[in-house]
């Protein structure tokens, strides 16, 4: 068996293990006599394995004890529906910031609910950058603030959580949650897909303020109203067990890792390595490799560059997969090249790409 | 390692050989270097993962064309929102046949989108019979009729499909599914949790005829929007790729047992012997056990049934636990046994039951 580098935007790689543990226990969970997948949600053996889940969740996020962790379905796409049908709580705007093709998603969906007012857009810049925070338009009666924390897509990344003063700031981090240490007292529902730092797909995480809870619309259906939700420990429907299983495994292997501060300490090392390939290929060898999203707005999680000249991009990526980095293309809506770090990438992962940049740079240089 | 026999109504038992197949792909799928979980869901490694399971899905139900196969997130308890949502089509009025505890949160669902005629109860009968066709008031203008082919908890199950004239017929199938052939040119639409007979919890079938598509309500969240699912291949937001690739091998196991019609035959032969048990019980033995169902409606999937003397329920459950048969707890709503015979419990899961059950008479009959 040989393991590849895998740099998939989600989902994505797993720490190995998370995976060895998964299938030592697949059969026969703690001398249980059966797999975690095949036991009732409200059995004494899966009540279990999800409250420590959630409770590894709570400590390494430091989640203040007046907000609820709810394990839910449907990702954040699901979300951009949910989110406004929970969150108007008897107001009737809302405010979103557009940062590329996450925030597009979220924005159209919310009309369907809401008023939405695009407070500030990155359009102007191609999405390169965030818009400053003071271009923006903000309404101080909307319900909420609605921030994308990464786009996963564009390569674009908050360096930290704006001020937006008294109304609820909610974000989508489906691919930047538990990759470094979140001031959630500064959120009022943070949301995400866990398919990317979490574990497998089909899990959704919400983390929201219990003051917010109680005002959904009344056509937002059960088992999607957090309030019922939180009210019944994420067992309103049977929750994805062996989804929120991986994920506890995940939780315990990012504890190990010093927790967030730890492992964001590895994820800005493996980022600054690649940013600084970028940066040296720009300046010194002509610009074979480059990225266009401002500096400081650059995501850890999701580098995005281009080829200077595009023909290259495929040989440039049939040459990674025959090296074992695989999943490397970046999306189809911004083409080039996509190498995700989530926590499970390893250094080595990244000291393998920039070698081959280099290498691809000597020979097409 | 010691499997036990496990009667959970769900999440329920898996065939070994589906749980040993995904214990050595873990960590290396098919020399892929990845876990299935690890997998991008437009990578074509997953792709193939996908199409397969689908293929053989549509296969084991003889899938006319006509109808989309659909993999979603949320369960049953999110369809009961979902299908009105959907299927509506501009009419305002739904029928219902409320047989059990399923039945009744469909229906309080319903209300939030439609004016919901129960056609029919069983609640008179204390949920013992489904009521008999001719004593249903339907609607002929209804936007469907909606039952519940199998009442987990309380252990009822239509014998066939009923005859609704041109409305079309809407099932939720959570607990029958893929347990034996089903027509499914008779119903409009089919949906159920997969979490019984076909695999991980998380993941949601839905089988919905093409011409009911596309008048979803403008609420309806676009995730699940069933022309946007259908649409995209089931891919419009990441589905539970791991989810869908366990019942990918739960589709060819069951192929392998000679498809519907041959775990039909074993479910049958299950069934018979512990229902043949309890009548033996009811006459021979003054009625240690009984149960209350209806003999034409009793279910094949989840048989319940009561202990004459009620204190004998947990040391019934207790000697069971004993002797590696597990979870044959009754729903908290009902109480009593309940001895969930899905598609992966063995033959002999249930002669160790009727054995265990004869001894238990012996000793307190």
């Amino acid at each position: 068996m040989t393991r590849v580098f895998n740099f998939s935007a989600g989902p994505a790689a797993l720490p190995e293990p998370v995976l060895q543990q998964a299938a030592q226990e697949m059969l026969d969970w703690h001398g249980s006599g059966m797999s975690v997948m095949e036991m009732s949600h409200r059995g004494p053996q899966f009540m279990a394995i999800m409250e420590e889940a959630l409770q590894r969740f709570r400590a390494l996020l430091n989640v203040p004890s007046n907000y609820q962790v709810l394990f839910m379905q449907g990702g954040a796409l699901g979300e951009n529906a949910i989110v406004p049908m929970n969150m108007l709580r008897g107001r009737a705007s809302v405010d979103y910031i557009d940062t590329g093709e996450w925030s597009k998603k979220s924005i159209a969906e919310a009309r369907k609910y809401a008023t939405v007012n695009v407070a500030a857009s990155g359009a102007d810049n191609g999405y390169t950058r965030i818009p400053a925070r003071e271009t923006w338009a903000l309404d101080p009666d909307a319900a909420y603030v609605h921030i994308c924390s990464n786009e996963t897509i564009g390569g674009l990344e908050y360096p930290e959580a704006p001020d937006v003063g008294n109304v609820p700031l909610v974000a989508d981090m489906s691919s930047s949650i538990m990759s470094r240490p979140v001031p959630v007292e500064r959120y009022g529902l943070i949301y995400g897909g866990a398919q990317k730092n979490i574990g497998p797909a089909g899990l959704t995480l919400v983390i929201v303020r219990d003051d917010l809870l109680g005002g959904a619309l009344p056509i937002t259906p059960t088992a999607f109203n957090y309030r019922v939700v939180a009210d019944n420990g994420s067992m309103y429907n049977t929750p994805p067990t062996y989804a929120i299983y991986i994920a506890g495994l995940v939780f315990k292997w990012l504890q190990d890792q010093g927790g967030l501060p730890g492992i964001a300490a590895r994820n800005a090392e493996k980022a600054a390595l690649l940013y600084g390939t970028l940066d040296r290929s720009a300046l010194e060898r002509g610009g074979l490799f480059t990225t266009q999203v401002a500096r400081e707005h650059r995501s850890r999680m999701n580098v995005t560059f281009q080829l200077r000249d595009e023909a290259l991009t495929a040989p440039f990526l049939a040459g990674a997969e025959a090296r074992g980095m695989v999943q490397l293309k970046g999306h189809r809506a911004v083409g080039g090249v996509r190498a995700s770090l989530y926590n499970a990438m390893p250094l080595a992962g990244v000291q393998a790409l920039v070698s081959y940049m280099a290498e691809f740079e000597t020979r097409h240089g």
